[in-house]
Protein backbone atom coordinates (compact mmCIF):
# COMPACT_ATOMS: atom_id res chain seq x y z
CA UNK A 1 0.00 0.00 0.00
CA UNK A 2 1.61 3.17 -1.24
CA UNK A 3 0.75 5.97 1.40
CA UNK A 4 1.95 8.67 -0.85
CA UNK A 5 -0.16 7.15 -4.12
CA UNK A 6 -3.11 7.39 -1.85
CA UNK A 7 -2.95 11.01 -0.60
CA UNK A 8 -2.31 12.16 -4.02
CA UNK A 9 -5.02 10.42 -5.70
CA UNK A 10 -6.99 11.31 -3.22
CA UNK A 11 -6.48 15.00 -2.49
CA UNK A 12 -6.34 14.73 -6.71
CA UNK A 13 -9.68 13.69 -7.04
CA UNK A 14 -11.37 16.18 -4.65
CA UNK A 15 -9.57 19.30 -5.59
CA UNK A 16 -10.31 18.64 -9.52
CA UNK A 17 -13.79 20.08 -9.95
CA UNK A 18 -17.47 19.73 -8.68
CA UNK A 19 -17.22 15.98 -8.52
CA UNK A 20 -20.83 14.99 -9.34
CA UNK A 21 -21.58 11.42 -10.64
CA UNK A 22 -24.37 11.61 -13.43
CA UNK A 23 -26.39 7.85 -13.85
CA UNK A 24 -24.87 6.04 -16.90
CA UNK A 25 -26.67 5.80 -19.74
CA UNK A 26 -29.00 3.38 -21.15
CA UNK A 27 -28.52 0.34 -18.74
CA UNK A 28 -31.57 -2.32 -17.81
CA UNK A 29 -33.37 -0.74 -14.59
CA UNK A 30 -32.72 -4.35 -12.93
CA UNK A 31 -29.25 -3.88 -13.45
CA UNK A 32 -29.25 -0.09 -12.03
CA UNK A 33 -31.53 -1.54 -8.69
CA UNK A 34 -28.91 -4.50 -8.44
CA UNK A 35 -25.67 -1.82 -8.23
CA UNK A 36 -27.91 0.24 -6.35
CA UNK A 37 -29.16 -2.72 -3.70
CA UNK A 38 -25.10 -3.35 -4.14
CA UNK A 39 -23.48 0.40 -2.94
CA UNK A 40 -26.10 0.13 0.05
CA UNK A 41 -24.96 -2.99 1.18
CA UNK A 42 -21.72 -2.10 1.39
CA UNK A 43 -22.29 1.50 2.76
CA UNK A 44 -24.28 -1.12 5.88
CA UNK A 45 -21.41 -3.40 6.33
CA UNK A 46 -19.18 -0.49 6.67
CA UNK A 47 -21.61 1.38 9.00
CA UNK A 48 -21.47 -1.95 11.08
CA UNK A 49 -17.75 -2.10 11.16
CA UNK A 50 -17.87 1.07 12.38
CA UNK A 51 -20.19 0.28 14.99
CA UNK A 52 -17.98 -2.45 16.04
CA UNK A 53 -14.80 -0.66 16.52
CA UNK A 54 -16.89 1.90 18.61
CA UNK A 55 -18.85 -0.94 20.68
CA UNK A 56 -16.08 -2.99 21.26
CA UNK A 57 -11.65 -2.61 20.53
CA UNK A 58 -11.10 0.36 18.66
CA UNK A 59 -9.26 0.67 15.57
CA UNK A 60 -8.70 3.83 13.89
CA UNK A 61 -7.28 2.68 10.79
CA UNK A 62 -10.43 0.31 10.13
CA UNK A 63 -12.68 3.14 10.62
CA UNK A 64 -10.80 5.60 8.64
CA UNK A 65 -11.28 2.50 5.37
CA UNK A 66 -14.56 2.37 6.15
CA UNK A 67 -15.53 5.97 6.31
CA UNK A 68 -13.66 6.40 3.21
CA UNK A 69 -15.85 3.94 1.36
CA UNK A 70 -19.40 5.69 2.43
CA UNK A 71 -18.07 8.73 1.83
CA UNK A 72 -16.74 7.94 -1.45
CA UNK A 73 -20.32 5.99 -1.90
CA UNK A 74 -21.69 9.67 -0.79
CA UNK A 75 -20.06 11.58 -3.33
CA UNK A 76 -21.19 9.62 -6.19
CA UNK A 77 -24.77 11.27 -5.98
CA UNK A 78 -26.88 8.72 -3.88
CA UNK A 79 -30.19 10.75 -5.45
CA UNK A 80 -28.38 9.58 -9.40
CA UNK A 81 -29.43 5.70 -7.86
CA UNK A 82 -33.16 6.14 -8.43
CA UNK A 83 -33.69 6.89 -11.77
CA UNK A 84 -37.08 6.42 -13.38
CA UNK A 85 -37.80 3.03 -14.37
CA UNK A 86 -36.51 1.79 -11.08
CA UNK A 87 -39.72 2.20 -8.99
CA UNK A 88 -40.49 -1.59 -9.55
CA UNK A 89 -38.17 -3.99 -9.92
CA UNK A 90 -35.33 -7.10 -8.79
CA UNK A 91 -31.81 -6.58 -8.68
CA UNK A 92 -30.29 -8.55 -6.07
CA UNK A 93 -33.71 -8.90 -4.45
CA UNK A 94 -37.35 -6.98 -4.71
CA UNK A 95 -36.43 -3.27 -4.32
CA UNK A 96 -37.65 -2.14 -1.09
CA UNK A 97 -38.31 1.59 -2.40
CA UNK A 98 -41.42 3.53 -1.85
CA UNK A 99 -43.13 5.15 -4.64
CA UNK A 100 -43.53 8.21 -2.47
CA UNK A 101 -39.32 8.51 -3.84
CA UNK A 102 -40.33 8.66 -7.42
CA UNK A 103 -43.23 11.61 -6.74
CA UNK A 104 -41.84 15.17 -7.97
CA UNK A 105 -43.71 16.20 -4.89
CA UNK A 106 -40.80 14.76 -2.54
CA UNK A 107 -37.92 15.71 -4.90
CA UNK A 108 -36.98 18.36 -2.78
CA UNK A 109 -36.94 16.51 0.14
CA UNK A 110 -35.47 13.22 -1.52
CA UNK A 111 -32.81 15.75 -2.35
CA UNK A 112 -31.96 17.24 0.69
CA UNK A 113 -31.85 13.57 2.07
CA UNK A 114 -28.93 12.62 -0.18
CA UNK A 115 -27.29 16.48 0.36
CA UNK A 116 -27.17 15.44 4.17
CA UNK A 117 -25.85 11.97 4.41
CA UNK A 118 -22.92 13.59 1.81
CA UNK A 119 -22.24 16.61 4.27
CA UNK A 120 -22.21 14.18 7.46
CA UNK A 121 -20.41 11.59 5.42
CA UNK A 122 -18.15 14.50 4.93
CA UNK A 123 -17.15 14.98 8.39
CA UNK A 124 -17.23 11.47 9.58
CA UNK A 125 -14.18 11.05 7.32
CA UNK A 126 -12.51 14.27 9.05
CA UNK A 127 -13.53 13.13 12.61
CA UNK A 128 -11.92 9.97 12.07
CA UNK A 129 -9.03 10.47 10.83
CA UNK A 130 -8.15 12.88 14.04
CA UNK A 131 -9.34 9.18 15.63
CA UNK A 132 -10.99 10.42 19.16
CA UNK A 133 -13.51 7.70 19.90
CA UNK A 134 -16.12 10.18 21.26
CA UNK A 135 -16.60 12.45 18.43
CA UNK A 136 -16.52 9.71 16.25
CA UNK A 137 -19.17 8.15 17.72
CA UNK A 138 -20.92 11.51 17.85
CA UNK A 139 -20.59 12.37 14.50
CA UNK A 140 -21.41 8.70 13.72
CA UNK A 141 -24.83 8.94 15.22
CA UNK A 142 -25.47 12.21 12.98
CA UNK A 143 -24.55 9.78 10.24
CA UNK A 144 -26.86 6.98 11.00
CA UNK A 145 -29.89 9.60 11.48
CA UNK A 146 -29.42 10.60 7.92
CA UNK A 147 -29.84 6.93 7.12
CA UNK A 148 -32.81 6.37 9.51
CA UNK A 149 -34.30 9.41 8.38
CA UNK A 150 -34.22 8.43 4.58
CA UNK A 151 -35.22 4.47 4.90
CA UNK A 152 -38.14 5.83 7.23
CA UNK A 153 -39.64 8.28 4.20
CA UNK A 154 -38.55 6.05 1.57
CA UNK A 155 -38.13 2.47 2.06
CA UNK A 156 -40.88 -0.52 2.60
CA UNK A 157 -40.55 -2.10 6.00
CA UNK A 158 -38.06 0.50 7.38
CA UNK A 159 -36.49 -1.65 10.14
CA UNK A 160 -33.36 -0.14 10.04
CA UNK A 161 -31.79 1.99 12.41
CA UNK A 162 -29.75 -0.43 13.96
CA UNK A 163 -26.95 -1.04 10.94
CA UNK A 164 -26.57 -3.95 8.75
CA UNK A 165 -24.08 -6.54 10.63
CA UNK A 166 -20.22 -5.86 10.00
CA UNK A 167 -20.20 -8.89 7.36
CA UNK A 168 -16.46 -8.10 5.88
CA UNK B 1 -21.08 18.71 -1.79
CA UNK B 2 -18.41 20.78 0.36
CA UNK B 3 -15.19 20.49 -1.53
CA UNK B 4 -13.16 21.89 1.21
CA UNK B 5 -14.35 18.85 3.41
CA UNK B 6 -13.91 16.28 1.61
CA UNK B 7 -10.33 17.68 0.82
CA UNK B 8 -9.63 17.78 4.58
CA UNK B 9 -11.29 14.16 4.68
CA UNK B 10 -9.28 12.54 1.78
CA UNK B 11 -5.91 13.42 2.78
CA UNK B 12 -6.76 12.90 6.52
CA UNK B 13 -7.72 9.66 5.95
CA UNK B 14 -4.56 8.90 3.57
CA UNK B 15 -2.58 10.61 6.26
CA UNK B 16 -3.68 9.50 9.13
CA UNK B 17 -1.63 5.67 9.14
CA UNK B 18 -1.18 2.68 7.19
CA UNK B 19 -4.66 2.37 6.50
CA UNK B 20 -4.93 -1.66 6.78
CA UNK B 21 -8.09 -2.76 7.29
CA UNK B 22 -9.14 -5.85 9.42
CA UNK B 23 -11.83 -8.33 8.92
CA UNK B 24 -14.80 -7.95 11.58
CA UNK B 25 -14.72 -10.18 14.30
CA UNK B 26 -17.85 -12.52 14.40
CA UNK B 27 -19.96 -12.69 11.47
CA UNK B 28 -21.97 -15.27 9.79
CA UNK B 29 -20.08 -17.00 6.75
CA UNK B 30 -22.79 -16.23 4.08
CA UNK B 31 -22.87 -12.37 5.36
CA UNK B 32 -19.61 -12.11 4.81
CA UNK B 33 -20.14 -13.89 1.43
CA UNK B 34 -22.99 -11.07 0.77
CA UNK B 35 -20.82 -8.06 1.72
CA UNK B 36 -17.83 -9.23 -0.56
CA UNK B 37 -20.16 -9.61 -3.31
CA UNK B 38 -21.86 -6.35 -3.07
CA UNK B 39 -18.41 -4.79 -3.00
CA UNK B 40 -17.43 -6.57 -6.05
CA UNK B 41 -21.07 -5.43 -7.53
CA UNK B 42 -19.95 -1.97 -7.02
CA UNK B 43 -16.59 -1.98 -8.00
CA UNK B 44 -17.94 -3.91 -11.76
CA UNK B 45 -20.36 -1.49 -11.55
CA UNK B 46 -17.61 1.80 -11.68
CA UNK B 47 -15.48 0.06 -13.96
CA UNK B 48 -18.52 -0.18 -16.28
CA UNK B 49 -18.91 3.63 -15.82
CA UNK B 50 -15.40 4.25 -16.36
CA UNK B 51 -15.66 2.11 -19.93
CA UNK B 52 -18.97 4.08 -20.49
CA UNK B 53 -16.77 7.08 -20.39
CA UNK B 54 -14.28 5.72 -22.03
CA UNK B 55 -16.30 4.64 -25.36
CA UNK B 56 -18.23 7.45 -25.54
CA UNK B 57 -18.63 11.02 -23.95
CA UNK B 58 -15.40 11.76 -21.78
CA UNK B 59 -16.87 12.97 -18.31
CA UNK B 60 -13.51 13.49 -15.76
CA UNK B 61 -16.15 14.20 -12.91
CA UNK B 62 -17.73 10.84 -13.04
CA UNK B 63 -14.26 8.87 -14.05
CA UNK B 64 -13.16 10.45 -10.46
CA UNK B 65 -15.80 9.45 -8.74
CA UNK B 66 -15.62 6.26 -9.69
CA UNK B 67 -12.02 5.62 -9.21
CA UNK B 68 -12.31 7.40 -6.39
CA UNK B 69 -14.87 4.62 -5.12
CA UNK B 70 -12.93 1.63 -6.53
CA UNK B 71 -9.27 2.85 -4.92
CA UNK B 72 -11.14 2.98 -1.66
CA UNK B 73 -12.77 -0.42 -1.94
CA UNK B 74 -9.42 -1.57 -2.99
CA UNK B 75 -8.06 -0.05 0.01
CA UNK B 76 -10.48 -2.01 2.37
CA UNK B 77 -7.52 -5.32 1.85
CA UNK B 78 -9.55 -7.35 -1.03
CA UNK B 79 -7.75 -10.02 0.32
CA UNK B 80 -9.43 -10.42 3.90
CA UNK B 81 -12.66 -10.49 1.68
CA UNK B 82 -11.95 -14.41 2.05
CA UNK B 83 -11.86 -15.23 5.55
CA UNK B 84 -11.64 -19.32 6.15
CA UNK B 85 -15.61 -20.20 6.37
CA UNK B 86 -16.22 -19.05 3.24
CA UNK B 87 -15.13 -21.49 0.72
CA UNK B 88 -18.88 -22.03 0.19
CA UNK B 89 -22.24 -20.56 0.70
CA UNK B 90 -24.96 -18.56 -0.47
CA UNK B 91 -24.64 -14.41 -0.09
CA UNK B 92 -27.09 -12.64 -2.81
CA UNK B 93 -26.28 -15.88 -4.38
CA UNK B 94 -23.82 -19.23 -4.56
CA UNK B 95 -19.90 -18.07 -3.87
CA UNK B 96 -18.45 -18.40 -7.16
CA UNK B 97 -14.43 -18.55 -5.64
CA UNK B 98 -12.71 -21.12 -6.14
CA UNK B 99 -11.17 -23.54 -3.46
CA UNK B 100 -7.45 -22.53 -4.90
CA UNK B 101 -7.96 -19.04 -3.47
CA UNK B 102 -8.26 -20.60 -0.03
CA UNK B 103 -5.04 -23.05 -0.02
CA UNK B 104 -2.10 -21.77 1.28
CA UNK B 105 0.04 -23.00 -1.04
CA UNK B 106 -1.74 -20.05 -3.20
CA UNK B 107 -1.19 -17.52 -0.10
CA UNK B 108 1.51 -15.66 -1.62
CA UNK B 109 -0.45 -15.39 -5.36
CA UNK B 110 -3.61 -14.39 -3.95
CA UNK B 111 -1.80 -11.41 -1.71
CA UNK B 112 0.36 -10.60 -4.41
CA UNK B 113 -3.32 -10.49 -6.47
CA UNK B 114 -4.55 -8.02 -4.42
CA UNK B 115 -1.65 -5.23 -3.50
CA UNK B 116 -1.90 -5.27 -7.79
CA UNK B 117 -5.27 -4.51 -7.93
CA UNK B 118 -4.30 -1.80 -4.88
CA UNK B 119 -1.84 -0.54 -6.59
CA UNK B 120 -3.32 -0.25 -10.14
CA UNK B 121 -6.61 1.30 -8.46
CA UNK B 122 -4.13 4.10 -7.19
CA UNK B 123 -2.75 4.91 -10.43
CA UNK B 124 -5.88 5.36 -11.41
CA UNK B 125 -7.69 7.19 -9.02
CA UNK B 126 -3.97 9.99 -9.88
CA UNK B 127 -4.20 9.72 -13.73
CA UNK B 128 -8.27 10.26 -13.40
CA UNK B 129 -7.69 13.48 -11.67
CA UNK B 130 -5.11 15.03 -14.28
CA UNK B 131 -7.74 13.82 -16.63
CA UNK B 132 -6.08 12.54 -19.82
CA UNK B 133 -8.56 10.53 -21.42
CA UNK B 134 -5.66 8.41 -23.41
CA UNK B 135 -3.74 8.20 -20.16
CA UNK B 136 -7.06 7.20 -18.86
CA UNK B 137 -7.59 4.94 -21.19
CA UNK B 138 -4.10 2.82 -20.41
CA UNK B 139 -4.23 2.74 -16.71
CA UNK B 140 -7.84 1.37 -16.88
CA UNK B 141 -6.25 -1.51 -18.60
CA UNK B 142 -3.88 -2.44 -16.44
CA UNK B 143 -6.60 -2.29 -13.60
CA UNK B 144 -8.80 -4.45 -15.49
CA UNK B 145 -5.93 -6.39 -15.95
CA UNK B 146 -5.52 -7.29 -12.52
CA UNK B 147 -9.15 -8.01 -12.49
CA UNK B 148 -8.87 -10.77 -14.91
CA UNK B 149 -5.54 -12.41 -13.65
CA UNK B 150 -7.36 -12.83 -10.33
CA UNK B 151 -10.64 -13.90 -12.17
CA UNK B 152 -8.88 -16.39 -14.15
CA UNK B 153 -6.86 -17.59 -11.31
CA UNK B 154 -9.44 -17.74 -8.35
CA UNK B 155 -13.03 -17.47 -9.70
CA UNK B 156 -15.19 -20.29 -11.22
CA UNK B 157 -16.86 -19.53 -14.56
CA UNK B 158 -14.93 -16.79 -15.25
CA UNK B 159 -15.91 -15.09 -17.99
CA UNK B 160 -14.81 -11.57 -16.67
CA UNK B 161 -12.62 -9.66 -18.74
CA UNK B 162 -15.39 -7.13 -19.64
CA UNK B 163 -16.73 -4.85 -16.92
CA UNK B 164 -20.39 -5.32 -15.72
CA UNK B 165 -22.44 -2.71 -17.42
CA UNK B 166 -22.48 0.24 -15.92
CA UNK B 167 -25.68 -0.04 -14.07
CA UNK B 168 -25.65 3.11 -11.83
Amino acid sequence: MKLSKLVIGCCAFALAHGVIAQPAASTKPDDRIKARQAAFTVIASNVGKIKSNLDGEYKKEDVLVSAAIIQSLAHSDVASWFPSGTEKGNGFHETQVKADLFDPANAKKARDAANNFNEQADQLAVIAAIGDKDAVQAQFGKLRGTCKGCHDSFRVDSTSAAPAPAAK
